[in-house]
């Protein structure tokens, strides 16, 4: 039988399926009865569910990050969709296809990381391109980059989410740099490259989307800088000479001003030509994915304005359809 | 006999040139014996210029924004040059070659101009090329728009760099457009037209560059508003029909939101894809050309830094040549 | 039968009468029942109501702004009053007595207008008086302005809070005139006429209190300056000579700067001595009557504290009644 | 001899006369040699003073805040007047006639006290006006009063300032009260007498306008709830019973939180009616007063703009003439 | 049979005990039933409480602060424990042990009065110990002293918490001076001692934990430095010499910035070594004590964050076990 | 003969000495003729320093940093010593004693590493103290260490600076750490060994102090992090397994966030104990030493507050001398 995904679920629905659990939590009605809410989701989407009269044992069944399969009916109020939960229990991951669950296709990220092993093969400078073969040919790394979001909401907030963000940032970036002949273009695309790298180390996929103990202590941009001096040794291996400082540094420089201001958490502003262009491209970008996520997300179809939204800590206008 | 320009002038050079006078002040020296100061200028560049012994008479004898013949000599000290003036007499602007002292020569402006022309008929939607037509057409309005500068220091600062900046960022725009499919093309164009429209008012190029009253009292992007709420009237002359009011709406928000921050001066923020887009490529655009013309003017050519810039807030790295 | 105020209801008390409904939401309790939520107003005041067992035709029975028969019980918790409503059905406005809703009676909003006429009539300066009398013949915009709160919460939250607060802060502004020579009365009062007149194009009545589009996406301070533009032209009509440009400018800058700081959304800070005055004493009054306001509202009747105030953000003190 | 006073002073002339010395420094021009730059001043006004060929011993003959007698010539550079000094010796002040050193006259300090007294006689709660009666009889305090200005610089920076500053704001108060009826006059009257009575210790007249140590350490807020707590204890004997805790609260409150905002040195913020309102017109005196000084004291006469206010941290508009 | 202390109930327990009850509410539930909830705390921690059905005549059978008897269960959900109350009834004070709910026994607060004593009279300056002295023989000044929390919430909040944290301040304070010869240890000590002062006017323990009128009107820094008025007037007797004015500026000076920025409620900035010594040391201490208490009341103990901080504004790091 | 140190110079005194240069510059006096500008220092302090009548020639005779012999004579003037340079030539480094421009000698350089090179070998951890002794044993980069200032200006701006402050900073850290038991000590003298490492690369003693490239557009912090990432690998290799993640991350932790906020430079906040503690004691000691060094510096022998200092923002108070 067909999935049921969930942006496909209609109201009184009758539910037997699999979805992703995430946000679990065991709370208290008004009359001191527990039930269990969580999140459920697929790559179609996600949607809140209860689960009356539940308990630690039922709570403890499953972790945030597991395949389960519910039983339950969709209801429909206040303009969202939600579930009623009568049956839990969990799936084991090699009995899905985990296909269902990605918003991004294993087929999709071949062919973006390729696009992107292209974009990296063009460059010119002969130690930026031996330093991005040295990002190609890390496995492990490439493995974890496949899997990070670029954030933990607001834009790209899903696997294969930072591959997507990284060229999409390339393909804005060289079309922007024949206005701007200061920019050096090799410059600008390892940039690109590596300016949220950290974020591997940041955000874990693994159970639900989360920052890890070094995302919150250490942060992205310092991650991220760690992941160039290491590969930057690497190359220095593989061509067997060292690696130009002053480009170590602009990268890295790149890397650590991207967020622009202190206060945004860059220890350091742009200072320069390829560092204030990464910043400003990667501010539109993010601004750009967001309001799509907003309009994507968005329940409220007959309304003229979006719902508020945190990112941009307004509403947006989407305006009505005429002219 | 070949006029001297200013960035051609070397050390200890005997002087009987043409310039724009600007910036005159008639100041004491320790001893209490009153100078003149002031800047020259032409289209390459400009300089600082002293006369001692100067008085009242020498103060009146021309304004801020005359050209000026000038005889005296070149001085290098502390990295700069200086000129010392002995003589000085004003010149009548019919008695000199307008282009030696435009950054942007009219064969220039008019190419611009004519590109901007091309991008504005290009426009699709039928209600946005009708009004850009009428701005198209209004030739009192784009000979102010031809002689406006974009800013009063930093980037574009000089006749024609409206037009300048307009006719980028409408590049850019355009070369960003297809990576952002919420975007309407027609409307961004129509943003960028305008977003500095009201520079007309607010800047005069007259008497030096300099705010005019209305400027400073009410700004560029209230004024123009004002521009954007005249030129739909006349669209709907033209056209004999209404002007949508949402495209007029979300035209005149581009304009007053392109700063992005209530900080900044913009009385709202961006609320829309166009405004969003067109606050990060305007904020790309005019950094470029600010560090552009930093590097243009910086006179520190063996250092690896740029002087302190006060558009930026800090010095900018230049860095070695290696590489 | 005496029409029941909202003021005038007690605890547990039987109700049959019309209110306007606002604010109205259809929610889901912890059951999964849904029920809605809604404010019920008149000229008295607000409270909240609920109805359980609602469902979406229900909620589809009647719009914010709409006037409702409903039938319910008053209840009494937490130091608030609410209704239980049982029924509800819409009510035709011609079947109504507005004046039953309205905070300011017509009659008194005739008053008030007769006294704003009488102030704008006494202007000395020719050129101003002719634009207050453009103003005062043009009946669209009267009727308008009449209908216009001042601000949507906070204070003169109510249709014809616009017009009370302008004839409040004329004679505020007459007041303190004789202490400042420096100020221009006639241009003051212009001032204060104008600074908030965009409201009648940023806020909205006719569906509950909110803000329209253009207030939102331009804001009345931009909106404001656009109807001074279309007077001053009026007026140029009507004198059939030029109106002074420094006159309309100074008017202008009086609305764009009246909120004092670009963090509060004026692109322009007060740089004219009416300017200043005019922000200093529509801070007075604004806070002065949100003071009013939040005493009005406030069910702690025996603490010495208000509630906390948004407006303000805090908490104001009331004290004790001794001295 | 009529005594030329500093206003008077035309170009080149030759000046034998006493003027109060201030802002003295010894300083060496270009060549190593010394010269004594200071300020001279009077009632009516203040200029710079040189002396070349300066040296210890004349920097040593004279201190800030003392009489001085020189013999010089003016000479009017770059829009301003200045005076080169060729002699100085020290006066003693018994030789002056002090009221030609006083921008307020001992006639007009006395002239508003007395009204100051009316205002204080006129409240009409019994305790406050037992504790205004104790400021009244307070000789000493009384004294201070009348010597200290408002402030530094700005505005009312001369002797007699706070008493003018404090007067003129007890007649704005009650002209704005009767449009606000939860204000108690009584209390605003109090409020205003205090608010600024800290200055007393605060600043000090006797060397030159500076701070205090106290000043600077303490505050004048703080100084002046010291001052309030001596105060109604001295009101607590004349009257033989408790001065109400309520009313000595709602003063000391106005003292401490009259700057409005923590950012400016409030340690409170507003949080009663009286609080609200005092500072409010506190804000719109010291603004108003601050821009009448920047006028008197222009000298661009053909400018439409004054010069750099620190005080608003902006130009302010003068305008032209017509109109 | 003992008492049953907060933090000793397990889940599902049947309790019958004396509890000390604040921010007691009466709240609706969904249905419209009306439910009391409040605080229950001893010596050992605090617990929410809901008594459903309940109704004003029981709401107002108790005040904050009042101790009560409560019949009820525990229960435990979401990781927290709550109590469901059957029955209230309020308790006579001098039926409890008051030493069941103060986490500062009367033996240990005996010994920090008396070390802290030996403290104070090892104060080498003679007019500082004398005031130190004032201050060890005023007993009604003493008693609030001992009763008084150092916070409303955060750190050291609860009766004998501004003893501790002076205590502790002081010893961390000599620990540190030997370190930085500037700081004068006597001085650092009576600053100490009076920098939170002005809490016990600010604060009161009577009735639940809450800043009194005075504290919110004029604050802790402005009430100490009254204190320490009246302190150095009652030294003067002592010593029948005047206190040095020097000193008491310094003392209040520390009082008056500890706070460190104007921001943070300070009206000056610390501008001696002693004010920036104590400035350091106060937030070291606080922010060691919040810490120290974020981690004792965390309830998610298998969690390496702790939940949460309003104080910190963010969660802190617990970490793992290992190394 | 005895050398001449420049806090020894006295007025009019003729000068024959060996000084480091520092920011030297050409520059043009009001006649046009050009001058030498430099700063003069040895270990005792440093003075302006003036030569009239320079050139080019004399200008690149030496570079900033270089020790120069100079002829001529000091002058007193405004309260300052300068020196009035008749002759300049360079001086070898060879021929110079260094210990007569070092403010910290060898000696006790050697002492203080020693004392440090105690305290790391007491730590208790095992791993901590490996990672201790591979500092300890890294001898390029205790060499950089040793030269390296803690600051450019302000506090610790000298070679052995950064030495000093890690040493003081450490036994204040061990001082405090019995008061906070939350506290380890040996994570706290790890962070405090490596916070400020960086500096290592962020400054340059070598030609005077300053920012390198790296220091400018990375920051010490980040640099930090590489070295104790560097570090880290050496301990692995030396005690031949792995060190613990998690310690690493808590020393990284450490050195990112011990500027406290954001907005100075920290890309995340203190969320450990240690870290906590390491940023208040850190502030602690430069602000003590920075109040140090500006009483050091002053020359206001004889006014009660220090000249406006950067670092504070404001200036000091130093008080009379009484009680």
């Amino acid at each position: 039988m067909a999935r049921r995904s969930i942006t496909q679920l209609g109201e009184n629905e009758s539910i037997n399926e699999v979805y992703v659990a995430s946000s679990k939590q065991l709370r208290p009605n008004r009359q001191g009865n527990l039930y269990l809410q969580m999140q459920l989701s697929d790559k179609s989407g996600a949607v809140n569910a209860m689960m009356w009269n539940a308990n630690e044992g039922i709570y403890k069944r499953f972790e945030d990050g597991d395949y389960i399969r519910i039983q339950g009916t969709s209801q429909f109020y206040n303009g969202a969709m939600q579930v009623i939960v009568s049956h839990i229990e969990k799936v084991d991951a090699r009995d899905v296809d985990e296909s269902d669950f990605m918003q991004v296709s294993p087929q999709r990220m071949d062919d973006m990381l390729k696009e992107l092993a292209e974009h990296l093969r063009a460059i010119r400078n002969i130690h930026l391109r031996n330093l991005a073969e040295c990002f190609l040919i890390d496995e492990a790394l490439i493995a974890r980059f496949r899997k990070s979001p670029a954030a933990v909401k607001n834009h790209h907030a899903y696997e294969g989410g930072l591959l997507e963000h990284v060229v999409n940032l390339i393909k804005v970036g060289k079309a922007i740099v024949p206005f701007y002949p200061q920019v050096d273009e090799d410059l600008l695309v390892m940039g690109i490259l590596f300016h949220d790298m950290g974020k591997v180390d940041e955000l874990s996929t693994d159970k639900g989307l989360a920052y890890s103990d070094e995302g919150q202590l250490i942060g992205h941009l310092v991650s991220g800088v760690s992941i160039v001096d290491r590969l930057t040794k690497e190359a220095e291996k593989l061509a067997d000479e060292p690696f130009p400082e002053e480009l170590a540094l602009r990268i890295k420089h790149m890397v650590v001003s991207h967020h622009g201001k202190l206060e945004y958490g860059s220890p350091k502003v742009p200072m320069t030509a390829e560092a204030l262009a990464l910043h400003y491209i990667d501010s539109l970008d993010a601004h750009m994915h967001g309001f799509d996520k907003l309009l994507a997300d968005d329940v409220n179809t007959d309304s003229r304005w979006t719902t508020y939204s945190p990112q941009f800590g307004r509403k947006l206008y989407k305006g009505g359809g005429e002219a």
